[in-house]
Order: C-alpha cells, then structure tokens, then sequence
C-alpha cells in the first residue's frame, strides 16, 4: 500500500501509554480512529482512542484479530516483541518496519549501524562477561557507561564505571546480561533532533532540542536550541543518514551530544520522542502529528516553530501542583490520564511559550 | 462542587458531533476522561473519548446512568431536551446550567434576554399567526427575516421576507410554528466574540473574529478581526453582560453586527463555537480546552493569540481535496471523522495561520 489512507482509516498503534496516548489524539484530529493494543485495558492511551484491544503481547491470536482491523499499524514503544510486529505483519503494514527497530532494540547493533552511516559515535566495546568488561575497561578508560543491549530505557539497566568502581559489582548490578561498555563523551551539552520520513523518503526535521537530564530520564528540553546554521546542517545530515539507513517510516529521534560543536550520536529512538514534545504548541504540525501523517502515507506537516518552549517533564509527585501550573498564563500543560503517580514515572509535561526571536 | 476537578476525573458530554470530539480531544490532553452521551453509538466524539453512551435523548434512565459515572456533565449543543438535562442534573452538575439553555434556546427569549442585559439586538417582534406576520412586517417592514423561535441552526428554518415576497408562503415555508421576525441590519461586517466564563465569575474573551457566511453557514472567520481597542473593549462589555446574565459556566459565543462601529448583538451560542475554531491553532489554550477549564471548575487559559488565522470550514465536498490541504504549509487540517460526506455537512475545518501583526 503506497497510497495515501483517506480519512476515516484505522490507525493502530502497538503500545497504550503517553506516547500512545497522542498519537490518538493527533490521529482524531486528522480523522483518524485510533485502536490501540496493550496489555491493560484501562491504558492512558485507550481512554482517548475509538478501540482498545487488550490481551498479552505474546498472544498472537488477539493481535492478529486487532491488526484485522487496522488500515496501518504503528507503536508507541521500540521494545515491542518481534512476535508480534510478526503478528500484526501478517494481516496490515507495519510502520515504520521491522529495519527500525532490528537495529535500534540492541545497543551494540544500533551503534555499529550509527557508524556504518556515517556517523560518529562516542568509542564502545562489547561486553559478553566480566573479562569482557576488564578488557574493555582497560581499552576504553574511566569513566564508562556499562548498560545492557537491550531493554534500557530512562537510565535503567546501567551503571557507571568511575575510577575506583569494582568491575564485578557493575557487572553484577546489571544482571550480568550482554552489555555494551560506552566511553564518555566530555560533551559541552546534549542535543536531539527529531525527524520524520515518509513512505517515499521525503524527509523533515524539526529545530534541535537542547536536553537537560537527571537521574537518567530527561527533565527539559529547550527549543529551538541555540545553534549555528552549521550545526542544523549537520543535524539534518545524521538525521537523513540515519532515516535513509533504517529505511524508517515515521518519526524518530536522534540524541546528539555536541562536544566542541561536533555532533555525536548518543541514541536513536525509532518513534515519536520525549524531547520532541515542545512542537505539540510550539509548530503548526506538532511530532504526533507528523507521526500519524507519515505512517499513514500523507505529504508530512510544516515543522517551522511559531514559538519557542522550554518544556518540563512532570515526573512522580512533580504533576501535584497541577492545579498551580494550570493558573500560569504561558504553559501548556499535558497530562498523561495515569491512574496512580510513581517516583520516576512521567505523569504529564508542560510547554512554556516564548516569542521566537527571528 | 466548587473545588477544581481532579485529573482522572470524568467530563461528560451531552452530544457525539464534531463539537464533542474536539471537547474530548481537549479534555484527554488535561489528563481528563471524557464520556459520550449520543444516540448514535458510532458518533465522531465517541470514536475520541473513553467511552460513549448509547440510548435516546428521552431514555432518562440512560442518561442517569451516564451521568452516574460523570464528575461533571457539558453538552455540545444547545438543543438538548430539558428532560435529557433533567435527568443529568439529578446525578451531576451540568455546566453550563439551565439558565443558560433557557435563555438561548428560543430566539424570542433570547432577543429579550439581550436587551435586558443592556446590550442592543434589531428589532422583533412576536409571530405566531399570519395575522401576526403581517402586523410585524408592516412595523417592521422589508427586508426582513422570519425564523422559528426553536431548533434553527445554520440557516434551516428561516424564511427572508423581501420586497414581493409573499407572506403566507413564508409562513408556510417555516410550518407555521411560533417564530419571530427580525429587522435586517445594515451592517458592514459579522463577527463574533468568544468567551468563557468560570464557575467564580472570571470572564476571558478572545479577539473577535470576522465572518463570511453563506447560506446560513459560517465559511471563513479571521481572527484576530481588524479592531479598534475601543472596539474590543465593547465587545468584552456585552460578553461580560451576557456572561453575567447567564450565569454562564464555560464557553459561549456572541455573534454581533459591526454597524458602523456599533456592535448588535445577532445570537449567543452557550457553547463552543464554529467561529472559534481559529483558536486550537493560534492560541495557547484554545477554545476546547478553554471549555473544558471552565467546567472542571480549573482556571482560565491565555486567550491571547501567538498566530493571526484563517478559519475556513470544509462543508460537503470541499472535503474532497484532503491531501491538497494537508500538503499545505501553513494549514492545520482538522477532520471530523463523519462517515458520510452530505452536502451541507460540516466534515472538517482548516486553520490557516499567519504571523500575527504586533
């Protein structure tokens, strides 16, 4: 299917939390019924779609039975088994495809394809055992990163190899899964560029997002950043080698680190991405947006800010004083619809709008 | 209940059209759930929300139980059966209240209502005969406009009395129900103030816009309208007048004659409003949201525009182009998930923005 999906398609999308969530929202507002498939029912991204269709991901079965009834399927989340994007394959299109996240589930293959195109990374090595990790130690120095290939996400499965750290507990506080040892980058700042490609390979990319983390999970994110026309070049350039490479259908996010003002590729997200959240109020076509209109195989939207933002994560008790945030004249404020707040787990966001300066 | 909902509370809506799918949208964004009530359990707003109710607008009984899951109950249309309301209220505030349903859903009440509140409306007068409608055109005179007092929208049950016209063929062509004859006025321009009002007595209005009709149905606004501050500032009066009046809890709509700069009030709609449909692209809060603020019992949004717009509504088969509109850089393309394209049907709206003069 290479034509467009005329309004009144059923977008289904892998996945029912935040990210989910608006998408299905985005997917209404360009006529779209979203169905969205998780495992419980009662997911911050159902309450917001036409269907939920809830069962285990490794029951095949039922996503057969929802992807039956999608035009065009998608997801909120990389992690996603193989299973079943093999599931939902078999009865609708898949985007973006199976490329996407082959090689952005697993650390060392996303590395490898980041060099591959051309792209710098920050040195790593492969780490299979804890001889593994004092060889790569001793190569690579102090401090490194130590995180398992797959399944991290917010600063979960890592740990930090500082001097005087004992290799062993590293090695150990990790589950002493297959792992890959990163070298630090003595970056001045972190950086993200989030694109979107389409079916036929046109390719956008929004403003670069400056990106303040803690604790391993992203707090703010400003943007447009302050960068040279220079440094949006580049950022394009990794951003089309990086779409083109994984052939991806959709958005995606590049974390970057800008060491000297040369851009080193951090991460890659093959979906719609945190620090892309600021667009939602500040462009015409927000990234959700854009997601819905690449997958379903529209021309994509205008990604030229009107405004600029700094946007907040609102993360376990931050989302409390929601009531004061509501009261600020220039904050946009999202929330997620998550039944319980946790330490650690993003309950919502706000978009502060500034003028842009032209 | 005066104290601001919850997120996670639950906003119903009386009404599944396009008006209470962009009101779900905007609830879900605010970490709300919205429930639809509609007779048609296939509506566009049920296709956004987290659930939808199905039954008859006379089944008390289901509107109860509706409104037994609901923290607060809005409608979407100002038509809604006293009985439906009734039914609501018994389990649920409804906001905004009966008052406001009473006073705009008969256009002789109305008419009165407004010059009460101290603001102007051409004249009228009372019909309900022919005899009736022969005395008010004779003080009245031609042209004028014969329209039920009941169930009007978008131009269906209006008769123009114009030179020659014959008047018992316009009483005719409106059923001979009880109706009203307006004086034309002899304005140079229509355009319209949207409003919200909260549970407290805050009042926001946003710029007025400027609209093109034709056939009884809003095509084009453009906002913020070319306005004097004086201008605005009677505008703000009257919304404030009416508001007040009203005892309003939400948004509502002004629609008034620019009469050689004297502002006459046409309509209010006690509602979300096609002529604010500019304001989900070029402001902060839109309209939706705004609404939604209001009777959740939150404060109101910033009201003002970070972008000029033009609102153009795709009625029937100006839908048809989809994808020329969504190729367009500056539109915002809206879409309303109607199954069916008829003529005359409201399917979408874009929002074509424009750097906003300072």
């Amino acid at each position: 299917m290479t034509q467009p999906l005329a309004p009144g398609s059923v977008i289904g999308i892998l996945g029912g939390g935040q990210l989910g969530r608006m998408l299905a929202t985005a997917a209404a507002e360009l006529g779209f019924d979203a169905h969205i498939f998780d495992p419980e029912s009662d997911c911050p991204a159902g309450r917001a779609a036409a269907r939920v269709w809830s069962a285990p991901w490794d029951d095949d079965g039922a996503i057969q039975a929802f992807a039956g009834k999608c035009d065009v399927i998608t997801f909120e989340w990389e992690n996603v088994p193989a299973s079943a994007i093999d599931a939902a394959e078999s009865r609708a299109p898949v985007r973006p495809g199976r490329k996407s996240l082959e090689l952005t589930q697993d650390r060392l293959v996303e590395k490898s394809f980041i060099r591959e195109a051309g792209c710098q990374t920050v040195d790593f090595a492969e780490v299979n055992s804890l001889a593994d990790l004092e060889n790569a130690v001793a190569r690579i120095g102090r401090p490194s990163i130590l995180k398992t290939r797959r399944f991290g996400y917010d600063g979960k499965g890592q740990a930090v190899v500082k001097a005087g750290s004992g290799l062993a507990e590293a090695w150990a506080s990790i589950g002493g899964q297959p792992a890959i040892l990163e070298a630090f980058a003595p970056f001045q700042r972190e950086l993200s560029v989030v694109a979107a490609r389409t079916v036929n390979g046109d390719l956008k990319t929004f403003p670069l997002a400056e990106n303040q983390h803690s604790g391993g999970i992203l707090r703010v994110s400003t943007a447009p950043a302050q960068a040279s026309a220079g440094l949006e070049a580049d950022a394009l350039k990794i951003a089309e080698a990086i779409g083109n490479g994984l052939e991806h259908v959709g958005v995606f996010a590049v974390e970057l680190f800008d060491v000297g003002g040369q851009l080193i590729v951090n991460e890659i997200a093959p979906r719609v991405h945190n620090s892309g959240h600021w667009t939602m109020d500040a462009c015409a076509c927000g990234q959700f947006e854009q997601h819905i209109r690449a997958v379903a195989g529209w021309p994509l939207g205008n990604t030229a800010p009107h405004s600029a933002c700094e946007m907040t994560n609102l993360i376990g008790e931050d989302v409390s004083p929601w009531l004061d945030l509501a009261s600020e004249p220039d904050v946009c404020l999202h929330l997620y619809g998550k039944r319980d707040t946790r330490p650690g787990r993003k309950m919502g966001h706000i978009n502060r709008l500034f003028p842009l300066e032209r």
